[in-house]
């Protein structure tokens, strides 16, 4: 998508260096755009722990190149035990996203059967995470052209004049992914149709992925939107502001319940309450299907209570300042993700088309996993 | 209630000149304690307005004093007609809090009969408004007690081991009130019993009344508290981390739905649909007898939208910043509170005792308001 009227992705292979990987370091947005370059394997492990990068499709792409940096310098001695203790060094730096898990063992699967003193060890591993990356992109835009269908469908029926008013939650947008995002490529894709659509961006707190970025890509791609704090997102559904509610997750069960940022679960129940679509829009990736209680077996991610403790932003002199916002002794509590039962979603959108959030539902679109039990 | 272990109010006259009142300028809280002195009724509309004081509770307390600083000042000519725009003028300071209303109109009333050139006219109001602060001293003081008898129930057949937890939401505390609070009042009663207690606060964007005077207020006077986003709320329900939700309300239908700041709503939803009680903590001054549908009859106020854009707090120099955090030209919308539904509300808390957020169970604690239509 745009930053100023350019295209970009949120991750790419260095063009006159190959064996540099650049990234947008998103913690600074919207105010200040920085490119990062990472070198070394713990440099993507350091991206993703630190959140310079964000977004399960965006972290499995980001520790797939992890894991062909690492290949750069492997060690004579023992490089398949070597390559294995950065597999799981990478999969230990997030802890929610089923995308960092299914990008690395793709990585380690695509060097079955060569020999790890291999030298074309490194180009596998690069030309499988281009793969990876450039999958994420397809994936993203065939979300894009399912959901505008549901798009255009509602906003068919839509029974007051105005914009198509679409609530979403954190980022699931083009920065969380390679391109295009998921929940914001059928917004993106409906623009692009000519439906005149307008996002209700909540701030997503503790770290503002909805004011910071997903304000910031809408703005730089032309997009209608209104920050709104998560707290307003009730008052938005019981009074008809929003026409349907899409978000993204970072880890589905077989069963259609959805991990995501916390407060989604808020939100879906607010939808419900109201009578209005939500919907989740996700990668098959994302999809663990060992799991079928989102509730009772995915552990949620508690991360650093000064993510809630202070807050990030520029003053009016243009600095960037963290702020303290609790009395200094205060603990604060910090549960990442949240799951959002699959009886409030009304529906998955998904690379190959939209189904319903229960096994029956995505089993209908993925027969092959019928298999996993 | 204690500060650094001495005991306030948040609003009181002067003792060293009766012409003032005196308030703790709450916008600087937690970081700076600020006590601010009023001397002319503008003052008062100016706190009201620019929220030095909020809390539905103390903002009629606070406009009870401005009618007084008003009648120091009356004019030779039309007092009566001056009287009545300096209450019009505090009416329009604020509104959705029904107690404005309630303590501009009893000190209009409390002048029947009496002419307005009298030089008692200031005296009546002050004696007055020194009642309606008192009256809700002890208004918040028998919530606690009622509460009280309601955590110890719940505290009696908790079936886990550890501490009473308690959720609340923005300040419904004393700093809101003139002491003891309305939805903290049963937590320092039941602390006082002996109940081990810890408050969940959720921060409550946008003005972060949770983070900055809630926590505030339980760490001076000792509550185990710990502070989580608002979105993070429906994650402590859904894994049996709250016993119990405590809020204020500020307008209160007949019905017992609950107009109250942003994102009440939500949590009520959430601790319905995990069967956790959510109880609504009100002096009934706030109970607008007149209207019974929350969702149609109360005007939601919009606020600036900077409030949503800007986070206040201190950096680590110590110096008190705010900051922007969204893109500069982002639109933001600012709804200030939500109605929750009585459906979703277990019981209401008054100065009479506890009820079912219903018209039946609130004509029982009031059955003089049977006549009112």
């Amino acid at each position: 998508m745009k930053i100023q009227n350019q295209h970009y992705c949120s991750i790419w292979l260095n063009p006159h260096n190959r064996q540099q990987i650049q990234v947008i370091d998103q913690r600074f947005l919207p105010h200040q755009l920085e490119i990062k370059t990472l070198t070394r394997w713990q440099d993507c492990a350091t991206a993703i722990q630190d959140m310079w990068i964000r977004g399960a499709p965006l972290i499995g792409a980001t520790a797939a190149f992890g894991m062909y940096l690492a290949a750069l310098q492997l060690p004579a001695q023992q490089p398949e035990a070597y390559l294995q203790q950065v597999a799981q060094n990478l999969l230990a730096t997030r802890p929610t996203a089923v995308n960092l898990r299914w990008a690395v063992e793709r990585q380690l699967n695509t060097l079955t059967g060569l020999a790890y003193n291999n030298p074309l060890i490194a180009d596998t591993l690069l030309n499988s995470a281009l793969e990876i990356a450039n999958e994420d992109v397809e994936t993203c835009r065939l979300i894009g052209v399912h959901g505008l269908q549901l798009l255009q469908a509602i906003y068919a029926r839509k029974a007051t004049t105005g914009p198509l008013n679409i609530l979403t939650h954190c980022n699931a947008g083009w920065l969380a992914c390679v391109d295009w995002g998921t929940a914001t490529s059928p917004i993106y894709h409906a623009a692009r149709a000519g439906i005149p659509v307008h996002v209700w961006v909540s701030e997503t707190r503790p770290r503002n992925q909805g004011a910071n970025l997903t304000a910031w890509e809408l703005a730089q791609n032309g997009i209608a939107h209104t920050v709104v704090v998560d707290n307003c997102c009730g008052h938005l559904l019981q009074h008809g502001m929003v026409d349907i509610c899409i978000v993204g997750t970072d880890r589905t069960t077989r069963t259609g319940d959805v991990a995501n940022k916390t407060g989604t679960y808020l939100k879906a129940l607010a939808a419900h309450d109201n009578n209005t679509p939500f919907y989740v829009a996700l990668p098959s990736s994302t999809i663990d299907w060992q799991i079928s209680d989102g509730l009772k077996e995915i552990i949620i991610e508690q991360r650093h209570s000064d993510e809630v403790k202070y807050v990030g932003g520029i003053s009016n002199s243009g600095q960037y300042h963290r702020v303290l916002i609790t009395p200094p002794n205060s603990p604060a509590a910090n549960y990442g993700f949240d799951v959002t039962p699959a009886r409030l979603i009304t529906g998955l959108i998904t690379e190959r088309g939209v189904c319903p959030a229960s096994q029956e539902g995505l089993l209908q679109l993925f027969p092959e996993m019928n298999r996993i039990q």
